[in-house]
């Protein structure tokens, strides 16, 4: 495995953008229906931009939980499968845990594993936004964790920057 | 474990702000007692989001060091140790690393496992802010991990954004 | 290892910038050699944060694949060592995946490790801009981890905020 300063194949394109600056937010509640779920927030948070009129900025996603969690990646059935197996085994649900133990926690949801897995993988995101369009690779999706459902879950999306002229 | 794309239980509330941008940063410096510790950076966050004057916008939340990290959880004692004892076994410190040995390295401080820990869990975040406030769930407290103290770490905080009327 | 609300060693000094917001990208591809490998973006950044003209403000770095991911840590060749024998025993690439399997998956790449250690790692991060300069630590650099190479690479950098006066 070889390690080297990155260079550019050739000279990118710079775009430079400037104007009225704004903040466009929302709070949106999703359900889920299982201990442990993953769920696809791309179209959600595609729409939003689209419709917030902002054309050049970023948009944040943050989950407002602490047993939840967003990250990016493919989505397809088959890897879906290998991140919750992942995560089974990384951070595995039955061992002891203090958070789980009434001699030391007030807390009766048995999810310490909820919590560590939380904490790991992230609860909030920056992409980008260019030409009025939430940009992700032709692969990427943006996908919450559930690690303690079922739940409503409160997911609060915010994108910032030059609105349209 | 289901696997959905997300669906908005109701039409979300949009908040749109717009006005003159601004950027408030400040450089914090706090003081660790143990090689691995935890720190509730919330107040302080919170605090300079308040002074900031910037009513709509994020906060950036930057350790500027290699062996520390940030992240958002709950902060309850039996769970911060659950949090310790998680990154104690998901990288031993114990093992044996290239960057502790001194047929490879010049580093003296036997902290490969910091560095590690650090890379995995992560340097910086973003937050919302809204209405002048700093957005968090009930249960989200910002932390800082040190992960190889006692030091004195350089946080730094910028929040951007819409500043008041 | 103690756990205690964070307090300010002093009092920080605040520094407050106003005026017109720009935001600046660019989209830069680069080449990678083999199946998994470290590359340094801090110079690319760096180089693309001055030439921006943003003063005061953020840069987010975002890679638009799902097998590599975007972390600061320390380039030192033995840490960089550590760092992929970290991954390999982590995520092991030889453990059976539904995504490594015909019977499930219509990839033939057999690259489940490398969604998953780009999803734990993560694909973008937000690192701050002062004084027209990337802000990093002394020991900080911008790497770039490709998990399924040899593969040319788009990482797309944009900065935003207050302008040169």
């Amino acid at each position: 495995m070889a390690s080297a300063s990155a260079k550019a194949i050739e000279q990118p394109t710079v775009e430079i953008a400037t104007g009225a600056y704004r903040v466009v937010s929302a709070l949106i509640k999703v359900q889920t229906e299982g201990r442990e779920e993953l769920q696809n927030l791309t179209s959600l948070i595609r729409d939003f931009v689209r419709s917030s009129g902002v054309r050049a900025g970023s948009v944040t996603v943050s989950s407002l939980h602490t047993t939840s969690g967003i990250f990016v990646n493919e989505w397809q059935d088959a890897l879906l499968h290998d991140v919750k197996a992942y995560f089974a085994t990384a951070i595995n649900k039955d061992l002891y845990y203090r958070h789980n133990d009434p001699a030391w926690s007030d807390c009766d949801r048995h999810n310490a594993d909820s919590h560590l897995r939380s904490l790991t993988l992230g609860t909030s995101l920056v992409l980008q936004v260019a030409d009025g369009e939430l940009v992700l690779g032709e692969w990427q999706s943006v996908i919450m964790a559930e690690f303690d459902g079922p739940r409503e879950r409160s997911i609060r999306i915010q994108t910032m920057g030059i609105g349209e002229k």
